[in-house]
């Protein structure tokens, strides 16, 4: 690869410069994957680079790929990224390398690339951000042990965590068809739920919270019938973005017994437009969180000698509250969670193996979130459930207080691995304002 | 229509002859729609009619439609029929008219079809039954008051019947990936779950059950947001089939504190072939269940009066065990469970508005399963854990006895639509057998 300090015209790669800047996600370490659509063109796949995209289509199509790096760069131009997935970390990590060369490149490649720069490189504030992939299902877990017993401690003080809960990693299907993507607004939901008073009534969920979770994209999958060992589920986790688990409490307690949350989640599901790449995210990782004393050890199928040494990842993780006041007011967002992914009790290769251990078959493109992120300090608290108890208000920077999002709220999260000798990374933003219920249907 | 009792050349529809016997499950009054393969051809979509497939493929380049049908004619001959569904129960409807005059053509027509007979008509023998669509995501409710009172009651047998059991139709998400088409070979999962003796531990399912559901896949659904009312409900509920949602209930047990049903639901679920249309199964219908003295009338979203009048269906419903003894003796399936769709709670009017009532989109070819249909009866309890609850084994005319399926049982699914005044239909079969688990990949 080219070095990144040489000389080059700054005009022509204004767009590196703000990629080399401290702060931005996109630095030309990451490359994340997303799929994108510009005012009267096509939907197709692009590249995050500073604040520009590499369109693929335009890129495939100036004949920049050739060899093994050119089928993954044509189905990373698709509109969705199914295809790119299915091939799996090894074709991805090979395009990778080949976009760090060309976005790096000096002299006569430089030039040509230069020339077409135009075609090839689109602003992002021009571009419309769609879903990465056809999300054929998504699973959300419930791996933070912090977030869990804080919620149990509601129900049952003296135990709050499920039987289960240090002996595999506790999931459920959630729904993919109200999967969107970042920015799209989330409309409020009607539902039902019992008043402190035992009436049932219908109507605008009164307890609207949110949930800052990371999730990853599956690559290649299983047949069905045919499980994924420990050791190999690295192979299967293709690439990461934050994800909003937008959950309507009130909802969610009367209609969770016996089969779990259902109306209370499929509301809408926001994920971020950038889906990090498994390798992009390789120098982040970290050991598998160590078990306290006296916790069970996970049962040899969840025990790998590779995912106990680096199944973990050390992401910052952050969510912010912006409220219709503080926009008309200029304010910025305040900030009201900062936790880490290393906080989690289960890996990314824990929930995987778990989840194909049945033969459940998972298909390129299915999108597994971890649940909600807490870590053990109250600035940690990644939900509103877990910070107000639905009791006691969250009191923003202007003063306006929360139980729950009232209508215009947006939510933002953000997430960020940093660490010494390697230049930080992004995740990007996941972002999504509460609209009002609609009104019945006549 | 032509005249049933036409005369015809008994040699070029014997078809249609075996069509007209009683206990034929697809009579001309039925038609339903399905996709299949037939060896060295590729996958289509037909129309069941007596012991043949009306391959839609032939049919549509054989120039047998025109007009409105000629799209759903076109869409019906798709190798997977989301199309055919987006179009509405109106579309499926002419088409059934047009396929009902094709088959029952006299005349000139008939002589034109006859001499295409080879290539319309494929014997079902010949053909391999394929999921009929791509199921984007399959919703599984428990709507079966019995069913739900008698599982209660093995957690708490004071009060078995989950708080919002009476208010609202109780669903979870399941899996789509792996739901299966009859006839498939169903693997014994491998999982986790506690002993008696508190020890926990992973291998294969020592509980493995079956549910015997009716499922419907839906029509045209709702953009997201955008709730259906309950007058609107029969709009988008397209066609029927019986569902067989596997369950390892040692699997089940453990893991469903606090998110409901995972990988003791997720491993397979088989459903039969034919989809039998909204139209045809009109004449079954019923008023929707009564509510009993004392049970809380549901909310008015949930009400409708064609709902009330007509919500409700009479499918006689059946299952049968076949094990491994009784396929080498020549025994013939023993019946474990006769029951009737009568029984169930609630509508699936009522389960499709419940589903959009927070705006959650569905789409069409989403599957959309009733829960256990048993009633009141010991004979009607409609999977193993009710009829064993793990304790009593059922024991079988050959003098077996399961308590729950062992390794090589075939579960054999089937219903019926029975009416005065009408001609009875079918849903057809569905199938499946316990292979053993997987040992565990290295």
């Amino acid at each position: 690869m080219a070095e990144l300090n040489a000389t080059h015209d700054p005009a022509r790669r204004a767009w590196l410069d703000i990629a080399n800047q401290p702060g931005c996600d996109f630095p030309i370490q990451n490359l994340p994957h997303g799929v994108f659509r510009r005012a009267g063109q096509s939907a197709r796949g692009g590249v995050a680079i500073g604040d520009r995209i590499l369109d693929m289509q335009a890129a495939v199509a100036a004949g920049l790929f050739a060899g093994a790096p050119a089928e993954a760069a044509r189905a990373a131009a698709e509109p969705s990224l199914n295809r790119l997935m299915a091939m799996g970390n090894g074709a991805a990590a090979a395009l990778r390398a080949r976009l760090s060369d060309l976005l790096r490149a000096e002299g006569p490649e430089a030039t040509r690339i230069a020339a077409m720069a135009d075609r090839l490189l689109v602003p992002m504030t021009e571009a419309e951000m769609l879903l990465p992939a056809e999300i054929g299902a998504f699973t959300d877990f419930l791996t933070s042990l912090y977030h869990t017993e804080r919620g149990g401690r509601q129900r049952n003080p003296e135990n709050p965590l499920p039987p289960a809960f240090r002996h595999l990693p506790v999931a459920y299907n959630s729904r993919a068809s109200s999967v969107r993507m970042s920015g799209e607004a989330v409309r409020r939901p009607n539902g039902q739920w019992q008043r402190p008073d035992g009436s049932v009534q219908f109507g605008p969920s009164e307890a609207q919270d949110f949930e800052l979770e990371v999730g990853f994209f599956v690559g290649p999958g299983n047949p069905i019938g045919e499980p994924i060992p420990i050791s190999a589920a690295p192979d299967h986790i293709w690439g990461f973005c934050l994800v909003n688990d937008w959950s309507a409490r009130d909802i969610q307690r009367w209609e969770s017994v016996p089969l779990g949350p259902f109306l209370s989640k499929s509301l809408s599901t926001s994920i971020s437009p950038w889906i990090v790449t498994a390798e992009a995210m390789a120098p982040f990782r970290a050991p598998a969180p160590a078990r306290l004393p006296g916790d069970p050890a996970p049962l040899p199928h969840l025990t790998g000698v590779r995912d106990q040494a680096e199944g973990g990842f050390d992401i910052t993780l952050e969510a912010f509250l912006l409220t219709p006041r503080m926009r008309e007011t200029g304010a910025g967002p305040a900030r009201i969670t900062s936790t880490n992914f290393l906080h989690m009790y289960w890996t990314f290769g824990q929930m995987l193996t778990h989840h194909a251990s049945n033969g459940c078959n998972l298909r390129p493109g299915d999108l597994i979130a971890s649940g909600t992120t807490s870590g053990p300090t109250d600035a940690s608290r990644a939900c509103l459930s877990e910070i107000t108890r639905g009791r006691d208000p969250l009191t923003l920077p202007n003063g306006e207080t929360r139980l729950w999002l009232q209508d215009g709220d947006e939510v933002i999260l953000r997430g960020r691995a940093e660490r010494t000798g390697h230049v930080a990374i992004g995740l990007g933003e996941c972002r999504g304002r509460i609209d009002p219920a609609p009104a019945w249907p006549a």
